[in-house]
Formats: structure tokens, sequence, C-alpha cells
């Protein structure tokens, strides 16, 4: 189709490829969202409904971005972590952040009335600002991860003993005031003896999050990415079996080895000698 | 509240911040409008509802966003504008293109039903990319806007004729082989002859786009920004004028200059002498 | 010629292109050369070998790349400014920053017995760091000249005060004390007062710095770039031209609006009304 | 010190640091080389001087910056490498870039004299231009040295064809067109046949290139930097170790990995169990 004279301002769209050989995260982070669990009246310190539709809305997420390798999620922010070897939208940084971000947006706002069927959803309408983070290494993919459930584990630490101390009747200022400089021990402590609450009885959802991936029987895990190079038919059998794969949704902890060690195909441990390994 | 051992990963978050004294495009696109298009029977070559729902959208953006100075779409684009001078997020590009994709994204989402009544949202739900483009003249911005305005006509001038085609019998191949290579002339003569058309007489929606901004009276036109520098009074005291400000959609020429004359304002040319005029 | 199986390392090379229509600076700055002033026993607050050997470099750094519209140096510091239109090594900044500093430490280097003929170079030897800087207006391209003059002007009229009371036997720390929170005036005043030196008729190669750009008889002034488009044998024609022209140097005001007004042709003011205009 | 109204224009200069975790390779081209050695009469294919002078040069760089860990070079390029955990002008890429590459231009301009006895360097003295690019993984930068050994091979093997026939009476297009197309054992045939020239005879600086590291007694191997957290003592420490480090030029085989098994220490595989091994 013919070009108007104006047609030299695309120039100036820049590249933003992100670098290769780099896992890729992509974040979301739900924009305004004191402001909005208090409109709808969300539990404190956890509620439920908004936890369950946050994975609800990643759920499908992975399961329509099949070079998603693995989601974690807390509070109001998803971590979608894409392969160090994608070529999803030939690694653009703009396009990848925008189409993870609104898709978790559009399933968000969608199964709102699922989750909250006696609150209708109203402008503002929720939604969520993302962006793209490099990580050169597989180690260093694992330390970010572990910091969002560490993260999740001192915040919800935290906000549990607030809110049993704000709950019990202490006023906010007060309750912040006596949490001012407190350890672990120390929150653990007035939980059981104030509150009865033995907080590793808490349920795991609120203290490890939520971890998303797909899960394959021994026999039929996935080949590996790394073992270039493969054609496109490979490719595309790949793209299929990811589809059927079973999506899983589990709250455990992702900071130890063990869950790597049971789940080595995610970030392709076994057998991706080529490149990363060193 | 403490930190983990493993907080040193933040120190991957590139800085991302756009260049100063840069206009800057938030351009939206619909991702595979085609086959949504088709899967909810989109009126050939334009559709009413599919057009009100998007202007509907940027309507709401542009109202939650007072950064946006001014908005042009057509099809299943957008683009937004922001200042040159804005430092809305600190000018950081993921922040403004997922903000202002996911705001689109859930209005879009929200707003289906009133515009497509008798046809339920179902999955996969419709979502947009986006990308920020950064023009550092005036000159260069008008430029942008006339490109996707042309573009607006070469395309609908195409659909138009073609669809006549379509409708008027001929199959989608031989429509496609008898447009190839013709000019506008060619078109209009095809739309006239055949089929009684005057191109002009189209309506203005299909053949220019839609422009959204704000409009004052004349004695209550805005404060520049540039008119440096501003107390944060005076900056909150703007910001709710335009907040009140009516907001104009319109269908009609802004490739000449006639539109920007009359709204000096939009792109601040009455007053900003200090940086961008040389 | 074949290609090994390496190759593909190739892509890891980032697109380093700079936005297109801001003017460029390169700015070089000496590296370490305090240590390299004491060790050649540069005379304070200004040496005249060192600045001439400097400007010397910078000459020829201007003669032999014509795309340099005009330069600017104080102490041991260059800025070279590139036309916003240039399209030199496709805008590339790595090539840009590193052929500018390159081609200045080997003129500095190789002119130095000619300006220091009793003190032979020893290692290590000089070097110049460099990095590019866009501005987008040239409005602002004029406010960073005016930024590095200021602060030659700055400098130089504290170094003179400073090496004044150090020579009239104050000690380095005490002469440091005394100028502490002064400001302009009083610095002038100890310098008429103490040691009879009315700063305004101190070398204008000390205060003003140096400025370095082709000049041209009115007849024959340049043909100004923005006057698109030019055939590539307009551009040889011009870039002739260029190469024919005498070089300035000159130490004065760049501040103030008549230099600019006097050589509108450097910045291409007087015709360029496509782009840059608004 | 005070500071001008204008210095606002400093916040154009951009962020561009490196990203962590990524081996650096700073790579430097002579600019129109092919000139030079025209103009200075260099012997085809590899001229001695030049290459020793090449060497020589790089060897000063290593010398005075000694977190470049390897630097291989061939033909009128040089490429330096800066371990992956390194901070060296918080690992801003245009300091790096301009740094190394007018040191070395520094070193090749100063050095001249005493490669090229017979010949004065006039003007337009050598320049190199450079450029950073990041490798995430030690696998990545390993094949980027090969890449360059590789393409030393290629080229060598090519030269030395090409100029025998050319000394042996063909003119420059007959040879050229008698290599079309050829293989390397086509070459190595010619050679031998026509010329007698077993091509692995050849000197091992023309057919390898030159590799410079430095080199250490096994017993006193350098503590490896990745064992992190290091004091600001230890790292002195290390530093001066470093300067004191013989530091060894060499012409082999860097693709095939006994070069790095013997020295492990270059690229820091030991112990570097922290970070980039997964």
């Amino acid at each position: 189709m013919a070009n108007s004279e104006y047609e030299y301002v695309r120039r100036f769209e820049p590249a933003d490829a992100l670098p290769l050989s780099n896992w890729i995260v992509v974040r979301i982070d739900g924009r305004g969202f004191s402001k909005l669990t208090r409109k709808y009246d969300f539990k404190k310190p956890n509620d439920d409904r908004g936890l369950s539709l946050m994975n609800a809305a990643a759920l499908e997420v992975c399961r329509s971005i099949v070079d998603i390798v693995i989601a974690y999620g807390q509070s109001d922010e998803y971590s979608f972590v894409l392969h160090e070897s994608t070529s999803l939208f030939d690694r653009r940084a703009a396009k990848l952040a925008t189409t993870i971000a609104t898709a978790f947006t559009a399933e968000y706002c969608m199964q709102w009335s699922t989750h909250f069927p006696d609150q209708p959803l109203t402008r503002p309408y929720p939604t969520f600002d993302g962006r793209c983070v490099c990580y050169p290494k597989r180690k260093l993919l694992r330390d970010y991860l572990s910091w969002r459930q560490a993260d999740a584990h001192i915040n919800n630490l935290y906000n549990t003993t607030f809110w049993n101390l704000v709950l019990g009747g202490m006023s906010l200022i007060d309750a912040e005031q006596k949490l001012k400089g407190t350890l672990s021990a120390d929150k653990n402590e007035i939980l059981f003896k104030q509150f009865g609450i033995n907080y590793n009885n808490e349920p795991e959802i609120y203290r490890k999050g939520t971890v998303i991936y797909r899960s394959y029987e021994a026999c039929e895990q996935p080949i590996l990415i790394e073992d270039m190079p493969q054609s496109k038919t490979q490719l595309e059998k790949e793209r299929k079996r990811k589809q059927k794969a079973t999506i899983v949704v589990e709250h455990r902890d992702i900071i130890s080895a063990s869950f790597w060690d049971e789940h080595s195909y995610i970030l392709g441990t076994a057998k991706c000698a080529t490149i990363d390994d060193e």
C-alpha cells in the first residue's frame, strides 16, 4: 500500500531487543492497590478472593504464553519468567512487558465478578504496570525468585502481626510503633503469646506466595530448548506439547534447592551443557 | 522492613528514563485483532461499535492521565502524546507504556458489553501492546500524527473500495488483484462509477480517525507548562484545571495547520519561548 | 570469505545509534591530568604551553572531521559538536566517541614536543576519555556551551585568586580556607586589593576558553544542511567546501547572543525552517 | 564551587553502565588502516614491524589496566576482556571504550619510531575506534575469542595465498578470481604445489594472532575475584599482585580447551561457584 511523506518518522522508533542469553523476568505490579483494597474491603492481612483472582489471572497468562517457564506471585505482584533462549517478539522489551501486563489486566478485570460476586467492579479499573529485567545467569534468576519469596515472607509476618494487633484493639499508630525494630523472632513471639498463633501453621499461600509452572510426567519431560539446533517442526511440536501440559499452581518453598532439583526441566538444567553451564 | 540477602538482584533493573525535552508518544495496537474482528463479526470495512469502543476507552485513558495532551486513534491503534516536559513516572519508558496499555485494555474489556450488547466477550480477551517513541521537536511530533492520519486515509480508501467490490460479488482474491497498483484516483473512480459512492462523503470518523483533547474557553486557556519555574501549588492547580476541562472527541483533519492554529495551547506553542523555539 | 561457526557471537553487539534530530556533543576529558600537570611542571593557574597544545590538537580534529560544526575547550577538556542532522558513522555512539577521543589523543601526543620542547613525553602517556551527549534543541545545545564557558570562568577566577595567594606565600590549606564561601566579587576584590590585578584584564584565553569553527566570507556561507533533500553530489561539494574553509580559533564570549547572531550558519539557524523551528 | 544557571544540561547525560555479571569485551579497530599500510609500505601479507607495534601497544594497555584479564589481537584489531565482575569506571560503556582506545592509540603513536625507525609518522596519525560488547556467559566469551582467532586463520590463509600469487606475478584481479570460492584445502594445495609452502609451518604469530595475559607460578595464583565478599584491603592487595605479575605474550591456539585448562584462573573458572556456575 502507498506510503505517505510522513513515514520517515518511523525511524525514531528505538530498537529495544533485550540481550541474548539472558533470562527475562516481566514483573507486573498493581497500580494504586492500597486504594483499591480499601475500596473493595479486602480482608487484612490477606484476602483470599484477591489472591485467588491474582492466581487465576496469572494462570491464564501462563497458559496463553508458552514461552513463560515459571511464574511467581505474592500480594499484588507477579513475576513471569521467559527462558533465556526465548525469541518471543524478537525479545523486544516494550512488546514483552505490555503484552504480559495487558493480558494480566484483561484477565483480572474479566474474572473479577467470579471472585468478588457481590462487589461490581467500578472505575477506576484495576491496572498493572510492568517492566523487563534481564538475568544473565540461572543462579541470578533463582536469587531473583528467592528475593520475591523472601519478601513475601517478611511482609506477611509483619502484616499478620500488625493486623492481629489492630484487630485486637490497638491503634494503627501504636501497632506500627510496637513493631518498629522487631526481629522475626519477636513477631513470632507476639503472635504466639498474644494471639495463640503459630506462624508456621498459617496457610502456605500467605507465607510462600504462589508458583505456577507446567508439570510433566517423567516420561514426557520437555525436549530442552538448548539442544540446538531445532527445526521449525520440532519447535512447533514442542509448542503443542507445552499447550497440552498440565499447569500447576502451588504454594511452596522455591528458595531451597529441592524444588529445582525435582523440576530441573523448568530452567532446563538437565542437559543444557552448550551455552550457560561453565 | 528487613531486607533479604537476595536484594542485590535489584541492581539488575535497568534505568529506562526517556530523554528530557522530547515529546513522548505511547502508541498501543490491538493484538491479533484480525482474528478478533472475525470472531465478533465486525462490519467491513468499518464497524461503528468497534470504533466507538476504541474511542470510549481512549477517552477514559485521557481523562485519568492528565499529562496526555492529545490522542489520535484509527482502526485498532491509538497514540497518546505526553508533553515534552512531562515528568510522569520520571519519564520511565516501561512504566509509561504499561500504564497506558493496561488502562486502555481494562476500559476496552469493561466497556465491551455496552458497545456489543449481544456478543459476550470470551477468552482470549482483547489486549494491546504498546511502546514509547520520542520526538525531539514539535514539528516531528506533528509529522508523526500526520503519518497516522495519512495512514488512516490510505487504509480506509483501500478498504472501502475492497469491501464494496467484495460485497458486490467479487472474490477476495479478485478484489485484491483489481486494486493492485491502483492510485487514490483509481479507487475514487471505482467507488463512484461502480457503487455511486463519493468517497469524500463517507463519514469523517472513517476517513479521518479520531482526535481527543482537552478544550478550554479562550478566557481559561491553560497556563503553559514551559513558563518555568512553577511551584508545586501551581502545578497542582494546573492539574485540577485539566481534570475539570471538557474533553473533546472529534474526527477532523490534523495534518493541515488550521487545527493547530486554533488550539495552539495543545502543544504549548503560544508562549513556550524558553526551550524549544529556536 | 568463509565464516566460522563462532560468528553468531556478533549478535551480541548492541545497536547504539543516537536518536535522530539531536545535536551530538562529544566531550573529551584528560585522564589523570592533575598528576600529569605536576609531572611536567605546568604553570599555575594556567600554562600557556598546555593550552596551546590542547587547542592545536582540537584544531586538527576539527579539520579532519568536517561534521564538527563547532568545538569549545577549557582546562583539560574539549567539547566537539556534531550537527543534529549528521549521519557520521550512522550516529553510532561508541564509534563517534572513540574516533574523536583517539584522534585528539594522537594529536596531543604527537604535538607534545612542539609545545614542550624541553620535556620529553614519558609513560604514562596522556589519554582522554569521552562520551556522547544528545541535545534535542538548539537552545539546549547553546545552554550546554554556556555551561562549559561559565564553568571556565568560575574555575579560572577561583584558581587565579588561589594561586596568587599561594604564590604570595599563603599555604595551600590557608588559601583554600580563605576562599571558602566567597563570591565572585570577593575574589575580584582580593585580586585587585592584594595583588593589583584587574581580573577583566587577564588574558581572554584564560577567562573565556577557546572556540573553534569554520569561517566563511559572507558570499560563500555554507548551504544549510537542512535544505533537504540534498543529492550525494551536493553533499560531496559541501564537504569539500568545508575542507577548504578557514578554521578560526578564538577566545570570546559564546554565552551572549552576539556570537551566534554573527555566525548564524554555524548551527544553521538561518533557513532551517523545516524540522527544528517550531 | 558555585554553579551556573546552565548546569541543568548535565541531566541530558545518559546512564550507560553495562549490565552486571557480563564479561565485557572492548574491541578496538584501526581506522583507515588499508590506507595507512600502503602509506608506510607494510609488507604483505604480514608486516612484522606492524604486528610487533600492535602487540607492544596492547601489552602496555594490559599492564596499566589490571582489570583486563586477557587480550587477543590480530591484524589491526585487539580485543581486551574485562572480568564479568569488574567495577572499573562503574562499568560505564563510553568511559571503558574511550579509555582503552585512547591508551592504545597513545602507545601506538609513541612507540611507532621504535618499530618503524626509518619511517617518521606523519599526519593523519593512526587512530582506533572501539566498542564494548557484553557476553553473559563464559562459554560465549570463549566463543567470541574463538571467533576472532578463527577469523585470523581464515584471513591469513587467504592473504598468504593471495600475496604469493601476486608476488609470483599474477595480477591482483586474477589472484582474487582464482581464489573465489576456494576452500581451505584448495588454498593449502596452491601454497604447497606452486610455492612449496607448508601453511602449517608459517609463523604462529601470523596463523594464530597474539594472546596476552598475566602469568603466575602455581603457588601464587590469584585469589579469585568471585570469592566474595572482599575487603578493600584484599582488593588492593590483589591489585598489587596483578601489577607485579609477569605478562605473557604468546601466539597459540585459544580455541581448544587446553589453553583454558592450563590457565583456569584467567576466567576464574576454578572456584567461582557462587554466581556464574549453574
